[in-house]
């Protein structure tokens, strides 16, 4: 166990995701397991310039692991991204005896801690928390399983008013550049087409494809469309394109929206949580820096964030194919 | 009892909304119970004038009142606007020996009924199901509760990451012209402004109260917007006034869409359903006609279906001042 | 307005219920809107008496409305039950210049509330919370309405089982010694049979009619029982009868328990507290005393404490006829 | 692609879970994409052995998705047992031209698979699908995950009456012989005290940790049984002995009992069951027999049936440290 980690700072980064609260109860009180000191930084690195330090004790975290969001906030820094900023952030956290620091969220985050450790020596490692699941070195991050049920919950209430109307429903989810969600949450909805950014289908075979679904005796059909899908410029565009283009379907469109980032994490995802905080504080303890853990092969393993950061999360070309089989 | 009905048609027609099922179920149930035939119209006014009829008997229905949508599937027909329309779904009525009908929906299908039974003294009885809840003489249409927790819920995960974040959301739920949506799943959600087409705030006013909120100590905000409203032309409209006049919040929109029409039905919303099947069926047995069933001071009463057409829906005003004193 | 209310004290006591903790906030929301100072009283009656009062402000009471139990926590008190105690209590309030008392619950915080008036002259107002909707004066206690949600929702999954199975479920949910849970949950859940203290159906009458349900062509039964039902000694003991006399089905129990007492309260719960509290305070300020807030035709109207202690909730007789016709 | 597998036979078996249904539309419609006939065989081995069969094409699995429980319906077989139940049951396959089995459920349904090919020489492939997870060969069964958060959804809301009253919760959870369930829900609703079968706590150190709990500063404790613990006799002998011997608690039980087995699966278990449908229609066709597929290393694998029977589902050690690490 590493003397020299006394106190550990932990703060939530980025787009918030269900199970951020979990993750920070548990690095809270594997900190209190180990005796370690650990101090809540409020709305990530903006708050370390800040000094918006508070102590967490065992019980300061109590009721949370079922609450979306985070109760450390978020936030996105400017001035961090500076030598000056992170300067000041240095200064705060030596001021504050911060030993070492957990920062939960996705990517942006994890480079923020790789730069503030380059350039201080400063112990960081961290803990994947987006529902976009695109994070390499995790075959989940936190937030995604709750998102996925989210969306297909979403989805089978469109599907009632969908087939008592016999319309046709473009549903756009979040993800940004990857299909995850779209994939995942197609699947597990029943969709009849998934539109994703990993594979461009083209307008001509989306309009056949939904062709051969009606013939095939589908009334009704909904078509999941990740936000970062490059088919049409937009899902509003799509719907105009397939309305002028067939007539057999009423075509409505629902995005989504933020609504996917809240609500109560899924047990998975609080359970997920759990193992990552206590695998993230005894890495430190280890005397180890700069890792995410991850969760591979159903253990958690750690990932040089260099290679979190810089490596690609694939989405699933068996799942794309029984994406397929399933529209049959 | 009436000797001349020995067989019930039940249809659902406009906009679906949960608890329409609960309601075909009730229809088909009680015609059981009194040994009256009943059969299912496909399709609204459509299946009518195409004879898409099923005969329905108790087990017909098992498994369905907790279901979303509508077994019988709803349309909007321009043919049965037209007197050839009707004549065509009146002959196809006396083909299958159908001697009355139950009408399952909102004012359009209400408007529909009333001219069927003008033109061809046909008994029809009308059940209010819509999410708007903007129908006379009911003070609850089936549907409404649900939506409102469906918007609720939403809202709940939306607050999540607005506060996590620190911002501004415009959530858009449905309503039509009216208000009831709004303001009552604005109350349930906490919202801290409701913009409803009954009252016209003014942007200047929203920007006040917006100011307000901030100074007193609130760091997000919901607003929830009637799509009925008339304070922005839409939404991103008011969206982006509101971050060109104010950049206290990082503001963001979230329209909820369809998924409001959907989902099983609440408890409120089916129980309501089983009592409005029962009284609508036992009053054409009494040999009424034209009568709408609804829920008034909570007994089933009834309104003749040209008042429940014309007559006015209004938004509750105390309830308006409650919605005020809560965002103190 | 009363110029002698300067403080109002709020607490909750009894059973705790969802939308107790909406309550609290729309207390606190209308005290801060009318400039009158307000005491959170922590664990009812005993924190009176041992002065467990924290002062509370429009914020803080911010993101509890949708949130179940109660922040202030609720307790049985015997000592209160005693003139020593309740007098201990008074100098307490005096102490704290607490004017004034609003208490959310049920009817025996109701007749605490208003024996201590009798005694001190202490203005109170009760607060109707308690999912069981046992109160005289009001059609709806907060907490009703989110708990048949809770019921039905479970009675769902049980469904799945059950007519995968083939099987007979006595499913048994709370509601002290009225049935209002069990009826009108029965009928959102289509329960074939449902047992209320109300009606003492007799264990003979139950068999014929699960043999009756049996011979229509159902595979499977839910049997709901409130926990007053008298039928059997309790609802494993109705299972060992049915199973000894008929032998077509396989009988199973689930007794959902306290799980209904908790959640996030359903919208009309929330808008419900939300009325009520306002009614509560702005009575207190008129200079009343000894009033319940209730929902009579829609409206918050006032009924004397004494009589909605005395006074009996009754069964809906409409709603029994419904269920009989619902199971046909 | 065996050329002798045309037509495939697809059952559910054993106790029902949530994906049953998935997994049925997954094998549909997988044989639809092969144009290999199915046929859906209702009550498992008691619906082979009645010939109770019928065709089922792409579209009669539409709508299914979500649905808990299974429209095949389960049972269990004493007349399969048997060899002259086993060759009626053979006869009536081959009659129906029948060429393989696709049989989902646990490990009861596996051993029936598994004699039924040892005697005729019969193609079976197995899915396993159970809320128990006590399946060797795969990490997830299908079912447990949907299992794991209604557990957390009822423990919440059980956690919200728990903490209002500071009273102590024994929670009986299924599982079977497994503590599987138990440790999953247990570390994601945060419960205090976590029993499974695997670990012996033992009275005495059950009474220590409910008193370092009390000490630590918890007003409320949730302490999840597993239902094959063997602590206690029951659950509510530990209730007794727990009461008898500490007097801090206000103790309560709930048995949350059948409904863990129903309700609408996760986006997991759907996306789970599509896969594994897939894999096993084209495992068949591959000309292979006796396996079971199951999810390893996030990727669906084949198992011997005789392994999957034999083999023991272990709990996760790491997970009943990451436990106690949250109890701190």
């Amino acid at each position: 166990m590493s003397k020299n980690i006394k106190k550990i700072g932990v703060m939530t980064s980025g787009g918030d995701a269900p199970g951020m609260n979990a993750a920070i109860r548990s690095v809270v009180r594997t900190c209190a397991y180990y005796n370690i000191e650990c101090v809540g930084i409020y709305r990530g690195f903006e708050g370390i310039m800040e000094g918006d330090f508070r102590p967490m004790d065992a019980r300061s975290v109590k009721g949370i692991v079922n609450k979306g969001g985070t109760v450390l906030k978020s936030a996105r820094s400017k001035e961090f991204r500076t030598p000056e900023g992170r300067k000041i952030a240095h200064d705060q956290l030596k001021n504050a005896q911060v030993d070492a620091l957990v920062v939960i969220g996705g990517d942006g985050t994890f480079n923020g801690g790789l730069v503030f450790n380059k350039e201080f020596d400063f112990p960081v490692i961290g803990i994947p928390c987006t529902i976009d699941n695109d994070i390499f070195g995790t075959t989940h991050t936190i937030g995604f399983d709750t998102a996925l049920n989210t969306v297909v919950d979403c989805i089978d209430k469109i599907r009632d008013t969908a087939s008592s109307h016999n319309r046709l429903f473009f549903v756009e989810v979040m993800g940004r550049d990857v299909g995850h969600i779209a994939l995942n949450a197609g699947v597990g909805a029943g969709a009849e087409e998934i539109l994703i950014p990993e594979e461009n289908l083209g307008l001509d075979r989306l309009l056949e494809s939904l062709h051969r679904s009606k013939r095939s005796g589908k009334s009704s059909s909904i078509v999941v469309v990740a936000e970062g899908d490059k088919i049409g410029k937009n899902v509003f565009e799509l719907k105009d394109y397939v309305e002028a283009n067939m007539d057999e379907y009423d075509v409505r469109v629902s995005v989504l929206g933020h609504m996917q980032r809240g609500g109560s994490p899924s047990c998975f995802d609080r359970v997920l949580a759990s193992r990552m905080g206590v695998k993230a504080v005894e890495t430190l303890l280890e005397g180890k820096t700069n890792y995410m853990v991850g969760l591979l092969n159903e253990k958690i393993e750690l990932t040089h964030l260099r290679e979190a950061i810089k490596g690609q999360s694939k989405i699933d070309r068996e799942l794309l194919r029984v994406s397929e089989i399933m529209t049959t």
